[in-house]
């Protein structure tokens, strides 16, 4: 009922708005077009808002949704998957690179237990520190520890990948109740690059070697078989991409299925969503595949070095602020796309007019 | 002579930093390279500073240079040449784009009048204010009002372009001095994407018409007469490329020439300088010809749809931060990358290692 009620609830983008913000921009001190993407960008998020100029995209909240996975039995990944468990420790305290990127955005950090294979300890939040930048916070909402092995049987029960959805539009709404202004997705999990590959050839139609890159770094030999694990699975699976519920159960992962609530429940709030990398386009599509409107609210943050996240965004429509050839994740891609969003918005905020500054045209 | 004395104390880059910075790089809780072309970035500025990590680029101070230029008589341009006094005018009263980017990542941002064909009225600045980033300030340090037309002769004598370029660097030392952590180069003439080409053509060997672009945004008609003005300008001054100066005074700009100072001031100090559009990479071009190790300096911030900015780039080796189709020029483009130079620098402060955060290695 949750995930239809939001679903029922995103709406296609406000053309008047966007109308006016285009209008806006070609009145204001600069060449018109002279912005390049940033002028499209800030009338999507005025068509978003419906408002003109759109609110500045403050505060920024990254949520970071973190499971394990059963095929890493397969050895997908050189990783052990204790480092989930481990890299939320690091989240936690501070110490990795997305804490790095939050602090400079000043954006707060949630960390979200959808499923990591070890037990993780709850933290109590008071309702004010929801947004603090100052101090990530754990949520748990762990749906089952790690997913089943996708290689040999469905990942998730349709029961378990919607309360993942579930999830996540839930996270959307406490943000956006808290003030949040934009949400930014990040993602953890040991493996999850092998989901993503087989959510992305799913609903894009990509053969598994062009949705599936190498990930954290694996070498020739365990790349190839990364690549028939997921060609295999999708032939065992044939997963429907006009039941993005069966596809995320399937073949994907619980932060996968947990990042696509959080894309709905931000559209359904009209609240932009900077996404990530590879994980954040995967769960897009599923999202997408809900409801086609939700696009509106997507704003890509980056184009991953991974391949299958390209054939994503292709997909989507949506292209990526910065190209950098990150493939870290944890949502640090989104937070050094977040300026350039903020940017984008506050010109329609700040910036005089001809007329206003007394600023001869051509 | 302050020339002379700023080319003798550019030094290379300091290898053991770099090596430093590399050794870093591979021990924090990231895998190895998944911070794709940040890593390199910090690297550069490690060797740039000598030592690791390198400062943060903190605070950052925006140097708009301003100048007309006597090619506006050819009709290079759809707008009236007082629209450089007026912009001006709209930086000091903060209405412009590069002030709404400025005051989102804190920079200042000091107006220097090099060459403006209306004189314009300095401001005294109190010596703390230098950095304040909620009052643009102006410098006027004007050699003469606006060039000679660079159709007809040369567009500067010797000593026009040797004081316009130690403006720059005059600019570059007082900013460093004040505190300033990193340098973004900001523009403003009406006309100065013709200058900017024909620097562009003569140091990097490029035909005028791979080297010109639309500018502020010419029709077709324009856009081939001001191929061919540049065409005949190289052809009539055959510019020396190993001689920077006599390029600059031949077929340059008196706010190029500075922002040529600018670079070479900051590289002098070993301090990075972000590189905002065209005319930026122009001037960099004649920085890079006075002292090819001032290239270390050099952070190229965005890509601008000018086609010679990327002719340029490829010149100096320097892979673009943001790529969005900008061509606004003031500043916009450096400062819409200066998050993303101060986050690769942040990871190597801020980051924990695998070993101080309990993070198992693959």
């Amino acid at each position: 009922m949750m995930l239809e009620t939001t679903i029922a609830a995103i709406r296609p983008a406000d053309e008047t708005a966007m109308a006016a913000a285009r209008e806006l921009h070609g009145r204001l001190t600069k060449p018109a077009g002279s912005l390049g993407a940033l002028e499209e960008l800030s009338v999507r998020l005025a068509g978003l808002a419906g408002a003109c100029p759109p609110p500045l995209p403050e505060p920024a909240a990254v949520a970071i949704f973190a499971g394990d996975h059963g095929v890493h039995a397969q050895g997908v990944s050189p990783w052990p998957q204790e480092v989930t468990g481990q890299m939320i420790g690091n989240f936690l305290a501070g110490g990795a690179v997305v804490n790095a990127f939050a602090r400079q955005a000043g954006a707060s950090v949630t960390v979200v237990d959808v499923g990591v294979a070890i037990p993780l300890p709850a933290q109590p939040t008071a309702e004010a520190a929801i947004l603090d930048p100052s101090v990530p916070r754990l949520v748990v909402a762990s749906v089952r520890r790690g997913t089943r092995d996708l290689a040999v049987t469905a990942a998730l029960t349709r029961d378990e990948a919607l309360a993942a959805v579930q999830t996540g539009i839930r996270i959307a709404d406490e943000l956006i109740d808290a003030g949040a202004g934009i949400l930014l997705s990040g993602d953890m999990g040991i493996g999850n690059t092998t989901p993503a590959a087989a959510l992305i050839a799913a609903f894009t139609g990509a053969d598994a070697l062009d949705a599936t890159g190498r990930g954290t770094g694996v070498d020739d030999p365990t790349y190839a078989h990364k690549v028939a694990v997921v060609r295999a699975a999708l032939a065992r699976h044939a997963p429907d991409p006009a039941d993005p519920l069966g596809v995320l159960a399937a073949v994907g992962g619980l932060e996968h299925a947990a990042l696509a609530g959080l894309i709905l429940g931000a559209a359904a709030r009209r609240t932009p969503v900077l996404l990530d990398g590879v994980i954040a386009v995967s769960a897009a599509l599923a999202a997408a595949a809900f409801a086609p409107d939700a696009v509106g609210a997507m704003v890509a943050g980056h184009r991953s070095a991974e391949p299958g996240a390209t054939a994503a965004l292709r997909h989507l429509g949506l292209d990526p602020l910065i190209d950098l050839g990150l493939r870290l994740g944890e949502g640090t891609g989104a937070l050094l796309a977040l300026p350039v969003v903020t940017g984008a918005v506050r010109v329609l905020h700040e910036v005089a007019t001809f007329d206003s500054a007394g600023v001869a045209e051509k």
